[in-house]
């Protein structure tokens, strides 16, 4: 009886939107692709995006985190600047959440469509601000400016000690920079995500990433059929 | 007596950093050049910048801003977007200034040099704040933390009506998406700009900008000579 009434709701409901937050290793990638296959089982259209890229300038901006060093190919090429600073990140991928939310996720919720995050705010003001030190409160109001004001309906924290995450993620990557940040910066992450999800209980979901995959999806699927029935949308 | 104790002051004193701000076809860029020229006439050291670009990072920013829908060139092109939100504008210009205060005006200033900056914060919060109507306070914010707390000594306002300015720019350049911005538009970032300057008159100055070339840089050094005595670096 529940079952049905919930199950006519994640057919009619008109959109939901999931971001999948927290440290390196935690699993993210994963929960995020079994939630988009669990859903369009039920026929659901979901978008699944990725931070930063999914727009023609967020790619390019992927480049430059990536390779801030590279050289411009213009006749006035400037010196190389090999490092970012904390700031230069922040903006960059902002500018870069600002033109997927506008071109791709607004659009994509007002169709119907179930979005679901590999991140969002939550880890700009997680990593940025907790992590690099950023006046935090200044990150906020520039993480809602980005966002034009658009807030997940759900933010799943995939919770883990942060030498577990470490461990898991020792193979590398290209995101391999903010991986070998010091164990304290890590830890000044996990704290603020913590302290995100305590301020606000009904939007987030705390879950325990040293469980099994199959345990975690099913916590996660046990609060997305919440949320749909909380969501304004 | 008061000129030889104020040459002793410009040529002994560490630093100053002044920016130029304004609407289109002020004469901004013409008056850093004047201002430059001077001041090397003197014998400083003088760093004249210009937003974005000045460092590898901007450079790259800077082509994503004026083309923002060039497709990009790796294997996974997403598709093209035509055009940049404001909240997007806002945090490559800011990117860009993060990256050129760190690496370009902070060694700068620290050397002794006299940094001359072709719009700095103050743009910003005139052009994206008031004129492109983004929250002003979240504005502000970031571009506090784009300078990591930097300020200039002096902003020189060079004050136009919108309609002279837009006369003065209808040859037309690679900016020109922003000159084309609606009359309106122009009038809220003018009146953004008096906003700022009237809220701190210690640090700004407002020269009528239809005076002639010669009489602007004029009123303009007088200023900076002033300027000079009070700054604190």
């Amino acid at each position: 009886m529940k079952g049905d009434r919930w199950m006519s709701e994640v057919t009619e409901r008109k959109a939901l939107f999931i971001a999948f937050e927290g440290g390196e290793g935690a699993g993210k990638t994963t929960q995020a692709q079994l939630l988009q296959e669990r859903l369009r089982g039920l026929g659901r259209e979901v978008l699944l995006t990725r931070e930063p890229g999914g727009t023609d300038v967020g790619e390019r901006l992927r480049e430059i985190i990536l390779r801030p060093s590279k050289m411009s190919s213009g006749p006035s090429a400037a010196p190389p600047q090999s490092e970012l600073t904390a700031a230069a990140e922040l903006f960059l991928f902002l500018a870069a959440r600002a033109q997927l939310v506008s071109a791709v996720i607004r659009p994509a919720l007002a169709d119907g469509t179930v979005v679901v995050c590999d991140r969002f705010s939550g880890s700009t003001i997680a990593y940025q601000g907790y992590g690099r030190g950023l006046d935090l409160e200044a990150v906020r109001r520039a993480c809602e400016l980005a966002a034009g004001g658009l807030r997940p309906d759900l933010s799943v924290l995939l919770d883990l000690p942060v030498e577990t995450g470490l461990a898991r993620k020792s193979e590398g990557g290209e995101w391999d920079a903010i991986g070998q940040e010091s164990r304290e910066f890590h830890m000044r992450v996990r704290r603020g995500f913590h302290e995100l999800a305590a301020a606000e209980p009904q939007r987030w979901l705390v879950v325990d990433a040293t469980l099994s995959v199959a345990d975690v999806a099913r916590i996660v699927w046990e609060r997305v059929q919440s949320s749909w029935n909380q969501a304004t949308s």
